[in-house]
């Protein structure tokens, strides 16, 4: 961490500083420059409040060397971390292709849809049971009984199921029922919650925020693994930028950025992202292409009457076809799907 | 609602859509362009999804007309609303100034910190309890603790206290014992929560998101009035953009554009906006030049000490001074600072 | 384009937009709603300005329909254009690569480099004579002497050169020397600039803005097609966004999107986008699976003493190695490499 | 300019950066971190390329302290600057008001808003000769015809006359006829455009580019100044956000912070800013009272017959009632509008 101090403060002012940095544990180093003087400070800064800092009247401003986050920090774990789930790696060189419906919306839907993906080589099967939505006269999800459904869907084809738990109320039924807990892009900062799901064992899939930067992702997982769970899958799903031709701005630098920074598994949305069925497949290419540990797709079997999202979702068909591709990529990626 | 038709698209496949508005309850008008074919839909569109109508395959794209919310619409009540706490008014001429730390530190801080804002002028006491801090290292807040001791410091003052509610299991703490219930910027979308606030009868502070379309923001306080909770104060707080003098970028223009969408009083608060505790004032200014209903702003009494938010905390003396001016801005707009 | 009226306005002042529309040559079609009144205009509405209309103070708002482009439209030449240059295609399953480095330094430096990147496949020489930097300060180029250089290393190799062209006052030179005239991201709608390209013969390589939507960056295109140059490629380097690990937000979603709206190539330069050489290799990869004709590599025999952009050049050894990787992906894409 | 190292560096290596770091002029310190080891460097550094040392495969990021603008720099002239056109003055108390039609188009046009602006109490008549349009097919402005106009009504209203300049090829018209030359927001980093107007006499008002950074949009200033011209006065003009609401954002926290870092005058365009002639009002108040040194706002006599930007232009009877608003609050200002 390294202090810059005003123009103009006085020794005494500065030895204060000095001090109280050094109360904080960190060894401190003097650099008196000709307009500016900046101090250097040694040691575990990750601990250290920037703000607390900042807040002094004789800084001008405080600049992080050390990244923030300790246990999600790619220096614990050179070599990557894998999660795995109901026997299906994702991570360090195991690709997870998650798919289905953007809801749940009934047996028949969730179990025909399930065996589709399933044949044509998914890993897991998403549906979203409660549902996050910008207008409350939507449709807000099947809630329990969509779980219930996902369940039995589960049941016909093994496939473990990834879903969204937006509050931490529903703990309880989601750690009975579900493979991997999603947390979506809107409740990404909802840090109760996080800490919620950082006390459970089961896996957790955790959204990038739609604003959110690549440091505030990684401490987003930084929650949830500071209670204890480890299980962490990143998912860039779209940024928030002036461009709307598509509903976000998919932001595929970030997946090398994170895997130098830290050594969680990371996939990718394509669907949400675009906002786009027809640009699923080039995105999801693209995805596999630059690194990504895994895919969430959104696959229906009668779009144009899907209860929600269905501009985005594919065809089993589309599916199938999508498939085919990845897995010649993941060739060249010295890569494996996981199923 | 306009949709867009593909080009090539067959007079059967046309008909079918102008079935199905129909059946939503729209009367449906037809305008056959020369590249292009568009059907306008009349009647009450707010509760039609758009994606559901995107999801069709022949559908290029679809234009909102109406405004999706109801309850929030200026349309139903041209005048404005009025919030009311413990005899202080926002809105409609009446401006309310929200002053003190950001979080709750200890009895003698609040105590004094309160009783600074009051003879300044201050209609209201903020101090955050439950604290959502990017890193879970970082100080959380004296939660319940913290709420016990803003009812002392009003129990001292007679202001009515402003805290942030981070989860629906704190509700009924929260009933009991807060005047305004501030939901933060990062659970804007934390539909779940909204829900839960939208069944109390305690005012809320709704802030907007860092990514937070107009829109949308209107559309989360819609959530909450279409529980029956009506009593909603917004409040614009920056958004995220490339810019990074300033922590997030101020949008005053969000407060003339919200007062022609939406009839609720509306906020500003420049503290976090800027991160910047010597621009809180010439912000301040310029929100209320601009029409905003009232002001958030952090004052501590010891600002290079504060546990959070320190370098963006003016101190009471600088809160009187920037009272001063704020009534003689408010005397051009012909408004009054409640009190 | 549909024009949303406001509410209660009246017949006569309908009447009046209506008669004003049908005289710029459009017929125009009315659609009574419950709360907002909607005209929708039929003919050809590319020469329109919108902004005229948004003018009239009974209009609320107006809607595009069809894009604003006409030469630049996939609709013109559904099957893409191919540009070729000196014998090389791009465009249509021709892939084009660009490399070379940010700068021209010396007559050593560039036919080296030239030399080293022919040998590993690239197509086309780049090399900065004329540079666009943020400080008056910083090192800006060798000019006119630059522009010499390359032309020999064109002598040496046979690689046609692709350099930026600063100024209509350098077009005589570039037209005479140069192969293909880049026109940089800051003077993406520089419109003099590219009014006097637009005259000239010479095929241009168009960046996007910095900020620039997907519509803007072919309406630029288009300034140049109306004055006659049809040879343009466009290239996508990054858009600005709040995150601020990568130097810009590369939006590789664009390429489809432009794909699908404009017959002309499209290529990627990662190097700009990102900033960082290590990324360089996966986003190059990512853009091919994407999607795009060809890609713009920054490439040095010395990074860490280049007078500009060191930190985002790859080796020529490292451009060897992505080479071998491009060429695969091409044949999973069904393409091939130019040269 | 702080200089952080990768981790596991070897001696030899540090060595060689400081010893190049001392050969370009800077005096070196060292700090040994735990995990990193950063270099200090003291001296002036505002001429050292940032870039030129990230290159270094050693280097792991770099992080200037200082400023990179020198003439434009607060620290060169703490009382800040006035420009001084025709015996009006902007800047240090004076606020400019610069009012009048986006594009010349008419004697009679321009001759009559010049005389309403003058009346209300403009210093300067504004109005577009040379047009800068996305659309190549839009109204482009009378260009020489239109300049010849303005100096009419010049003649008549004795009001200076600020247009904007396109090209460095139309400088020696410019010079003869224009009080101040504006540079546009899409030029701002058109470099060759900005030496020429740095080597004139001429003043300079300059836009903020969509999405430009307040160091770039100062870095500009800094092109302009560096060539001798240090008539520069800012304007902000709005930048590009993911809201879309209003057609940029207006970024009043801009103002002090420009104010903070340089001593040139700032003034705000809330016309293009907002693209809502409604808005206007409004925005103008805030920018006056968050310090800005003037404003430029777009009068038409008739917005809806305009040829370009009638959506944004106010009435001339709306001109003279923002004037009044205006002067009161630069009362509060202590400052005074000059005519």
């Amino acid at each position: 961490m390294v202090i810059v101090l005003k123009p103009g403060i006085s020794r005494e002012e500065i030895e204060k500083i000095k001090l109280k940095m050094q109360s904080l544990g960190c060894s401190v180093h003097e650099v008196v420059g000709e307009s500016r003087h900046i101090i250097g400070l040694v040691g575990d800064t990750s601990k250290i409040d920037k703000e607390l800092i900042s807040a002094n009247k004789n800084v001008e401003k405080v600049v992080n060397i050390q990244e923030p986050f300790k246990k999600a920090n790619r220096l614990i774990k050179p070599e990557g971390s894998v999660v795995e789930v109901a026997g299906r790696k994702i991570g360090c060189g195991h690709i997870g292709i998650i798919a289905g419906p953007c809801s749940v919306e009934s047996r028949e839907q969730i179990i025909s849809i399930a065996k589709d993906v399933k044949t044509s080589g998914a890993g897991f099967l998403r549906g979203g049971a409660f549902k996050p939505r910008t207008s409350p006269y939507s449709f807000q999800g099947l809630r329990e009984d969509g779980l219930k459904l996902l369940v039995e869907a589960r049941k016909e084809t093994g496939l473990p199921i990834v879903t969204e738990i937006m509050s931490a109320s529903h703990l309880d039924i989601f750690e009975e029922h579900v493979d991997v807990m999603q947390v979506g892009a809107r409740n990404m900062q909802n840090f109760e919650l996080l800490k919620e799901v950082g006390k459970s064992k089961v896996p957790v899939l955790l959204k990038r925020g739609m604003s959110s930067s690549i440091e505030e992702f990684i401490m987003s997982a930084e929650y949830i693994m500071a209670e204890g769970n480890e299980n962490v899958i990143l998912c860039e799903r779209g940024i928030r930028t002036f461009e709307n031709y598509t509903r976000n701005t998919l932001d595929l630098s970030a997946i090398p950025a994170i895997k130098k920074l830290s050594h969680l598994p990371v996939i990718v949305d394509p669907s949400h992202a675009a906002g786009l069925a027809w640009m699923v497949e080039p995105l999801s290419k693209a995805a596999i292409a630059v690194g990504a540990d895994g895919l969430m797709i959104e696959v229906h079997n009668d779009p144009a009457n899907a209860k929600c999202d269905g501009q985005q979702s594919i065809t089993p068909l589309q599916f199938t076809n999508l498939m085919h591709t990845i897995n010649q990529l993941a060739v060249i990626e010295n890569k494996a799907v996981s199923f």
